[in-house]
């Protein structure tokens, strides 16, 4: 099997994970997460969202967190930023990165941000200019990259023209994400292929979502076209909205453990990361998402 | 990817599935379970257990089962046979095909049936013999084929080596059992691969148990070898004795779900699938352990 010989975990736990839990978390119990997760080896943390508290109450204290963890040298926080005020915020709290989003289905795209695709990536265009001011990287997200709530199934290209215009405007990679977790290996590889035509694979990273079960297939199926970067969230943070009691985020524990048995460096320690997940499962009282850490558990 | 056309679901959950878990099943509950996953267009259903009861009271009553099934035309009806008493009891019965097992670990065999894996297959000849004579097809099972839990991680050779004496014996397939789940796809490849110089690869079936997450990934790896027979349990019947609280078997309706999206044939529907699933999930009180089931249970 053709597989990159290192794959950089981003983990995203902390943000798009805690920011889909019912519960508001402490942010003294974020702080110790994040420094957790640094500790653990992984260099790149979601961990802040400058959206207005008035939608997302969950991500409120983001100043506070970027202000309490202890950061660790090489390691990247970053922060979503939809806008301009938000990107404010995070240059203000001093995140490392930031990061914009657009969707690759038309009809999600109005029913979640009230705009068109295209009217949402020319929001961004300050948001972009004003990072690259700064000399802060952002980081684009294309959200229903293999299915849409609304639409279903989504057309390879409408992934690759919103991944291209993201990337057009400076991202310096594009995450593409299993928003709904409907997506399967075959179909993973044709999407990204068709990415991979517009933007080079290795400013690609995949974001699977584990609803129906298939994010480790098909991480397997982006690793074997080249994909070196993968989001994860620890303990699977982040039920799906769109399914009660289904998963959302796929574990990191579990994403760690299969490059681990494929034999791919990642630099990150599986038993530390294992506790982080322990640790913020215990806080929020619920039983983690992780197979790894459940099997782990009771050995 | 290169992927077979076809693939045959071996259906496991009535027999290895409800014999490891802990509710004690009626009769009837067993029949209209083995019905329904029949009337989904499986055509292999491993419906009974010809153990003592005494060591599997679980399946004290394989002979009622297989006696009120409704038996459908082209599908199989299969029965675990690990000893001449226990394959009497199936041919009685009636059972289509039976089961005999092996392990891949020394071990594991002598703490398993305290006995060597070559004493354990010697004492499979004589049911190799009489159920040839009786025209009924012997299945093979290789356990502990991507690790043990006394042993840790086990050679491909050794797999192969029980895998060829069994296929030597008269077995007509040989489904490669990851008991503890532990396996990930690069080492499932090589031991499909070690077993293939000894075994033609449409005699071998895969057997993922789902503990650690890793099924669907090897799953896919498996079948990118043209292995095209995969054993499943629905619902994800079978807990894993090993870790409390973790999953067993992979479950079916994940399974098809990512084979359909692969555009991979089965003859199985799904949402009939789903349905038995649902209902032998209502039967024993307990949440199906099935991630394509809990979303579209809730969609």
């Amino acid at each position: 099997m053709q597989l990159p010989k290192f794959v950089r975990m981003v983990e995203v736990g902390p943000r798009d994970g805690l920011q889909n839990e019912k519960s508001m978390v402490p942010t003294a119990v974020k702080v110790e997460l994040v420094d957790r997760l640094s500790d653990a080896g992984l260099t790149v943390v979601e961990a802040a969202s400058f959206v207005s508290p008035k939608w997302v109450p969950q991500m409120g204290d983001s100043a506070e967190v970027l202000a309490g963890i202890a950061r660790k040298p090489g390691v990247r926080y970053a922060a979503l930023t939809p806008n301009l005020k938000g990107l404010e915020g995070a240059l203000a709290a001093r995140a490392d990165e930031v990061a914009v989003f657009g969707a690759a289905s038309e009809s999600f795209s109005q029913k979640n941000i009230n705009c068109s695709i295209a009217e949402s990536l020319d929001r961004f265009a300050p948001v972009m200019e004003q990072a690259k001011a700064a000399g802060v990287p952002v980081r684009g997200y294309v959200s229903c990259v293999l299915g849409c709530p609304y639409e279903g199934e989504i057309a390879p290209r409408a992934v690759a023209d919103v991944a291209e215009r993201l990337f057009a405007m400076g991202c310096y990679e594009i995450s593409l994400g299993d928003t709904i977790g409907t997506g399967t290996p075959t179909k993973a590889q044709l999407m990204i292929a068709a990415v991979a035509e517009r933007v080079p694979v290795d400013k690609i990273a995949v974001h699977f979502h584990d609803t129906y079960g298939q994010a480790l297939a098909n991480i397997l199926a982006a690793l074997q076209m080249g994909v070196a970067v993968v989001d994860s969230s620890v303990a699977g943070l982040g039920g799906c909205p769109y399914a009660k009691g289904a998963s959302g985020n796929v574990a990191s524990e579990d994403v760690l453990y299969m490059l681990n048995g494929l034999g791919i460096e990642t630099g990150v320690d599986l038993d530390k990361l294992i506790a982080a997940g322990a640790f913020i499962s215990d806080a929020i009282g619920r039983p983690t998402a992780s197979k790894v850490a459940r099997a782990r558990g009771c050995a």
